[in-house]
């Protein structure tokens, strides 16, 4: 088999070895039904509350606070229409960048006269304007809900939290943020930075696919999104994904055990790619904010040339898989809504190369090689 | 480790070796994301699309009607309330004994008045009455979703579907059918037996928790119940739970294979369990349909007694495990609202045992015996 480099790890993460072993007990011997009264179940359920238990304390949560979903996007429409029909939340004020399970969500509602949708400005980073935002806020007494994500899934820039949430304090609103880029990669404490709602997806930080959790704040009182059961202490009807639960945490929990070494060691595999990147191609620069920013995601504008429209597939041939953009909408032949919200110029090419843990100097090496081989291939052949 | 003997299979089922084997490499190494172009995720589009085409074939739909969920509640959420969101349906006619999914999304709706609600008479069974529900469905013109389950999870009764779909043709009312309790189970042809919507989940047939799906009839439009990205042919939102998936359509493949053995094995063993207690407790009975049953169930009303208000527990304690009726309700103190339907009496204990491809004679015996300690001790320690 030829060599492959993954540099798509923003789509999606590989499942960590330790976090498969802590899930395999419960695809094999431990299979009760947490809400069974048995033996079984009550293993099972033991399991779950250990994993929320954990959960929560990660990001200073309580234990009542934290809800497994099957997801991020699940989570993100629980928060935004429970917001919505339980809340009295009226108006909604969300951003142009947002991912397209908060976007649409909002689109949904507001099909419906169920909201009046406020956008905020964003700037060539795609990072809300601040000053536009207030001005929003002191503009109505409506009941409002802010949606902004944490951090861009396709440029990587990174709101400050705090702030956010300060402005949000200020003028009463609810806060919900889409956290699916950041948990698991930068430390999240509710206590400090207050929040009403927020969500993660387990498979953004080697765990496994079909997995989240949603934060609730606990002033926060909402009917479950799917009824039925009274599984997730009322919140969230359905037998729990008791093995996705267990993989969740126990991702979560390595995650932030190791954010450090982590941190740095992808910050620097980054860096050294964005001067290769810049050196290989002088033409070429990067997208989102140079500072604030996902350490995981390093999205670069090639200049316009013939090799544009197929660079992704090209780069895939070559054995580097990376992106255009949200893994979401990357079958898409236009730019994505989020370029476009930066106004980023249709005739270059924006790819997403997003880094892992497991990354080495060889890897990106070997991709800026690949890629050397594509910018100048591409030229000659239709020069 | 002392003996123990799982009887409660219609909460949850082992998950088969052959399944695990089957998710384990979208676990490991084919870990990408669906929606990506790249090889990794085309590795795993290929297989979500494969098990697509398998679980439509096993029910006789088309590939394009089948859409992968978090499990039976989303499904069942997702059916009624798109229904009525987005199909015209101002009215639904549902029964007293379906399972809370089905009830609290009814009951939702009801309480926001976006529809009207008649309940069918049920019989002693917990099964529908047709000339019922005939009446109902003849008394108006508004537009309607017919929504009763398959067959009870509690008691066990399987209603006709063939007759329910015909009377629902008739009158022209959509119908949606809570089927989790019989999907792998049962032969389910949805060509010769027309339905709009039905549900399934994995972990009721030997496959993983957290995954399941929904039959959509290609008759009926719907917009997603979980918006986002445009994952599951626009949808159902949400990066796939790949590994859930395939799981689901192997254990599906594996109980359709395997139907003819597996229930004439759990059927005989039901029997002889019936025969066993009727023979060692007289003075119980059979609750739910003595032929047109889940041969998996038998629910048995013991009488009233000293060891009545412990008995779950105590046969816990023995090593036995099964549950008062649905697992969902199990903590509940109160009798279920099934056996509320069916005008249970409230001082006779009904007990759900529940059998599986994997239950044995001596399984039975070893659980009459346990029951036969208990029934007596009870009288003793308390005469």
């Amino acid at each position: 088999m030829s060599r492959r480099v993954y540099l798509d790890n923003a789509a999606t993460t590989p499942v960590r070895q330790e976090v498969l072993e802590a899930m395999l007990p419960f695809l094999t011997s431990n299979f009760g039904n947490p809400s069974s009264i048995h033996q079984e179940g009550r293993t099972t359920r033991a399991a779950i509350e250990g994993a929320r238990k954990l959960v929560a304390s990660l990001i200073g949560a309580s234990t009542g606070e934290i809800f497994f979903t099957s997801g991020g996007t699940e989570s993100n429409n629980m928060a935004i229409k429970c917001a919505v029909s339980d809340m009295g939340v009226k108006r909604i004020i969300t951003s142009p960048a947002e991912h397209h399970c908060v976007k649409h969500s909002v689109e949904h509602l507001k099909s419906m006269d169920m909201v009046q949708v406020d956008m905020v400005k964003v700037d060539q980073y795609a990072l809300p304007d601040f000053d536009h935002l207030e001005e929003l806020l002191a503009a109505s007494d409506t009941p409002t809900l802010v949606t902004i994500m944490h951090a861009n899934n396709e440029l990587g820039s990174m709101l400050d939290m705090h702030q956010l949430s300060a402005l949000c304090k200020k003028y009463g609103a609810y806060l919900h943020s889409d956290t699916v880029q950041t948990v698991g990669h930068f430390p999240i404490n509710v206590q400090q930075t207050p929040i009403d709602f927020m969500s993660g997806a387990a498979h953004k930080f080697y765990g496994p696919k079909g997995i989240g959790f949603i934060y609730i704040n606990s002033r926060c009182h909402i009917h479950p999104f799917i009824d039925g059961g009274s599984q997730e202490r009322n919140m969230r009807a359905g037998t729990e994904n008791s093995s996705g639960i267990v993989g969740l945490a126990k991702a979560m929990q390595l995650a932030y055990a190791e954010l450090e070494e982590d941190t740095a060691h992808i910050s620097s595999l980054k860096e050294y790619m964005r001067q290769e990147i810049l050196s290989l191609c002088p033409e070429a620069y990067i997208n989102g904010h140079p500072e604030n920013s996902l350490y995981t995601v390093l999205n670069v504008s090639f200049p316009p040339g013939p090799y544009a429209d197929l660079m992704i597939m090209s780069l895939d041939i070559a054995g580097i898989s990376v992106s255009g953009g949200s893994a979401c909408s990357s079958g898409a032949e236009s730019q994505s809504h989020v370029l476009n919200a930066i106004g980023h110029p249709t005739d270059r090419k924006a790819v997403r190369f997003s880094l892992s843990r497991n990354t080495t100097r060889e890897d990106i090496d070997y991709a800026v090689e690949q890629l050397a081989g594509i910018l100048s291939a591409g030229v000659h052949v239709l020069s």
